[in-house]
């Protein structure tokens, strides 16, 4: 038997250990899409209490504990931070085969030192370990303890990025703090509020005007470095139309007349063209997330509003809508790098197959798979992932693991998704399915764990 | 290599047996779902020979025969049971990797202590020796001999339960044999027999009427110990309407004006959120089994009937319905405690993100994914299944194996789970991906073979 | 560590090992579905170099070397026969995990006795050795070096079959080249090519007489020893229509009236229940090929063309159509021997199980799930659909691999899938899951090697 979670956890042969104790584990990180709150950088913010840190915003841990029975009072409601920590660690403590197993420990080890098992019994010494190592581990210090050389935040583009501007003339923080352009909103033409949001874009009258303000607004991004655009969406909308028609179903909309269900799969299809576009010309990666289905419980909605841990895998994207899309960007040979991150793994194969239909030589892996993403980012359904990226297609050149969190703890999923990667491809060679060429394993690893990433989004 | 199938069968490692055979074996079995006849337990039935016992009703092994180019006459034909069972030997014997292999050796073990491999030249050793010992082995004493606590027989809500009464009264026998209230026929308004059910209700002159009939009925199932109802769909049904509307859709029918596809889902949708409701006020289990395609083959329908093995995954079940069905229960917060069983694995992630949306407190793991179902009952079926759960929900609160079989015989099939649970486990563990510790793993091996479910079903 | 790609390449067990080198690696080969160019094999045709034999018409490469951001030039364009080599040779360098690195390996150790690794610094000593060798490596040496009893080509019914008659009355070639009937251009009504077509198998002017045309020269492929068809589509067509309807729709597509979606669906439904029971009729195997989008990247199919390294896995095949078509040809008890090659591999479950629902005894294995195709025929590819037949059906009476390809060099993918076929059957019976019965191993394997093949395709 091999001790629980120790400097080996995962490596089970000694190449394996070798990948990663030589060449992953010194790896810095690029974290290319992220959830976390510039202004908590600026402002280097503290923790009072491990509570804050780790269960504040974290709907992956809500899910668990309301699985395990654990009332909502001591998951969002008004118990104390000392109580909800106590039903987090009864409810991890039978969390056999979770991933937040994983991560849990694995934070308490990096950043706390603790190497203990966190559990009924040992609740109240984790509590008052962390409470005390946290005084000394503001957002700042997190970021830099876990070697992070740069991170992408997720960001609406009428933002004014005002803590983006501070970080950027803050000499004293060498991680680069890049806003990610999220046109989200100025998609979702459906929605009651958007002509309030036409209103904080500046007013817009038009189609055309529409693609104007969100290229100033880009540009702005662009001038802080931003290096990725980023879409959230049910479906991968695909129904062709005229620029009229698309101009017309907008002009209808500025009058408060809805779009049916056609007509808004247009107006999507035709803003996306035109932002992918974009991106192709001024050099950056558009990011596609799909397959997710919102806020499935009306009632737990209505109570605690959106990212409350009600979201599942959907299954409503259409393979065939994608690969559509992505020809409609790329008959004009204008399609950008492009990351894929699909959340119903059943669709993996297919994803791969499509990809290889837009390669070219513009940029190694031009068109990505991205990171096993959300309910995915597990043992299994990164070896999943990463079996059907190498099996149909190029591996070695993967941009590799990023957080999508809210937490600055969460580097550690990097060192999760390090050791995975290292396992399976120690396994290959362990197995006499790849040769033990040092070379040829350390461009690999150190590509999949950080140079890829610094080649592909240009941070190098 | 290890020995064929010997008592450390599928249990590689040393925590994996201790796991087994210190806390799993000795658990007794609650079948929550099986479609045994209550009238043979209660008559005690003795079976002439292994043929009636095995191949009487197991379509399985028909699939299997004909799969193998066995004639349909020594399957379903007028063959003799022994010639049958020749040709059942000669069939297995070459079946390498298929559950049916396993669970037919573990019963040749467990009921009939042969230790041998059935195949033709053993064929009439075994038919001897089984018909032998099957003297000594009627309905009441295999299920006692398989440690069966309580089984949850399948009942349409017309029928007098008359068996489940002389059972419920029979102090010999001290297994509970419950009734399980499957109200398929009431919600099948598109059959041509529709009416004739109505009237097997006892007369049905509205939708209202219905409501109070199933109700009526479904107290009489409470009054003999039911503690779980239960609905058999090839998609999930979701599609809202009024009561009007759904009260107007069952009068025509009632005049015999079928309804089309749209009304039939509005009538089952609304009539499946009744029921639900009704469950959760009665504190009874909601079983949902959707996925499949019914008798593929009109040809062997013709000459067969329903349950010729001629059934298979089907593919039109729709995630987004199955989410807004639970959410439309859930919405006035009476969602009944409800197992989920997905016949397309492929469909096993997003089932368990729909769970971890609709999770509360009331019940520890109160939206359960059913063991992997029919054709995923294997090996492969039974890890892809729990790993999917551990990856994605909280494991340790999983209701485990049940039978959902026709065979006094197939207790073995939870042994069979009950190691591969182990295995998986044990594996976690020696891999230092769980703690060694007796207590915790203790809780969840007891827990999902036994006590979860006991705990769940209320037969505490 | 076990050595690099030895003679125990994926065999990590005595038994696989045993397995493979005693009983699969002396197996004869049927290729039973290929697109070899018969002409190439009547003239015995001579290559320059290993890149005219490698990277000339094998779009998985291409895919592969887009993938790892080599420029077109090198790949389909202009560039010299080494400058391509060269690339290839560094773009597989990397290629950890893609069945490309083993089948090119498994390539230069069976043809051109190379042992080492190929990669950039090994591309020269390559490139001369292969060179030097395919001197004396005529296509005719190749196949009968790779041991090949048959190989059925993949040929247009309207085709004269030239070089199949030139093979056949030629002594001095032992093995069986023989054509394969593929009538999808007879199908695709849509098409706008579709009424040459129509002339090329000799003037059409009604759905019978199409259907005479069909036998016609279907019986002209059987006199010269035709033993399977192939139909390829994206999904399954199927709508039922009278034969009036259908004979409507031929007609009005006569006059250039092109039919709408369903139209198409209803006559591609009658015809291929036609042609179906013909082939019934003749005793010859159907095999369906479906799963897949076509041609993906418009700006890609407007410069190379078809066969471009474009193609992807679809999404849009019902298995409820899937069965119902089945069940159309088999509801007159007139469904030929069948072969469902599935793209998806998320639909292997439901594909084994609608299989299933359609065996009798005919023929062992009447109904085949096709060996896993295309983009899945990686290691990981064929453990699955092995493991999903074994779970669901009878992995003894699979008729096994072929290769599918354009290469004379790819009979290494059969030496590939017998060593993953060894070595999981071996796992079994290492495992305990499976006798060490050597009577039934050597049965099962030397079926699935050969003699399954030959038996089902009447080859012996």
């Amino acid at each position: 038997m091999r001790p629980f979670m120790d400097r080996d956890f995962l490596l089970s042969s000694e190449t394996a250990r070798h990948l990663y104790h030589d060449y992953a584990a010194g790896m810095p990180i690029i974290d290319y899409h992220c959830h976390l709150n510039p202004r908590d950088i600026y402002d280097n913010r503290r923790f009072e209490n491990i509570s804050q840190a780790w269960l504040g915003e974290d709907h992956y841990k809500w899910r668990l504990m309301r699985s395990a029975g654990v009332e909502e009072r001591y998951i969002t409601g008004d118990a104390s931070d000392y109580e909800k920590f106590r039903k987090w660690a009864g409810t991890l403590e039978l969390a056999a085969g979770n991933p937040l197993y994983h991560w849990s420990h694995l934070e308490l080890r990096n950043y706390f030192g603790y190497r203990g098992v966190l559990n009924s019994d040992t609740a109240d010494e984790v509590w008052e370990l962390c409470n005390e190592k946290l005084k000394a581990l503001p957002a700042r210090t997190l970021i830099l303890d876990s070697n992070v050389r740069a991170l992408c935040t997720t960001d609406d583009p009428a933002d004014s990025l005002v803590w983006h501007r501070k970080l950027s003339g803050d000499q004293g923080f060498p991680v680069k703090v890049l806003p990610g352009f999220r046109p989200d909103r100025a998609l979702e033409i459906g929605e009651a509020a958007y002509l309030d949001y036409m209103e904080r874009l500046g007013g817009v009258n038009s189609f055309a005007q529409l693609r104007e303000r969100l290229e100033e607004r880009l540009k702005f991004f662009l001038s802080l470095g931003c290096r990725v655009s980023d879409h959230g969406m049910e479906a991968v909308p695909f129904v062709r139309a005229t620029e009229e028609e698309v101009s017309a179903i907008f002009a209808r909309r500025l009058k408060g007349i809805m779009p049916d269900k056609s007509e808004e799969d247009k107006f999507k299809t035709a803003l996306l063209i035109e932002l992918g576009h974009m991106y192709h010309r001024f050099g950056i990666v558009m990011q596609l997330h799909f397959g997710v289905i919102r806020d499935n419980s009306s009632r737990l909605f209505r109570e605690l509003g959106p990212n409350a841990g009600i979201d599942s895998i959907g299954d409503t994207v259409s393979i065939k809508d994608l690969a559509g899309l992505l020809d409609a960007l790329d008959e004009t040979d204008e399609l950008a790098s492009t990351v894929l991150y699909s959340l119903n793994p059943g669709d993996n194969a297919a994803i791969e197959t499509v990809m290889g239909a837009f390669q070219d030589s513009r940029a190694v892996g031009r068109i990505q798979h991205g990171s096993a993403w959300w309910f995915n980012d597990h043992k299994q359904g990164m070896i999943s992932h990463m079996t059907s990226l190498a099996s149909e297609g190029y591996l070695a050149g993967f941009i590799g693991m990023l957080t999508d969190s809210r937490s600055f703890l969460s580097y550690a999923r990097h060192e999760y998704f390090r050791r995975v990667l290292c396992e399976l491809i120690g396994s290959w060679v362990e197995n006499g399915e790849y040769p033990a060429d040092e070379k040829a394993l350390r461009t690999i690893i150190e590509g999949i764990c950080f140079k890829n990433a610094e080649r592909y989004f240009k941070l190098d």
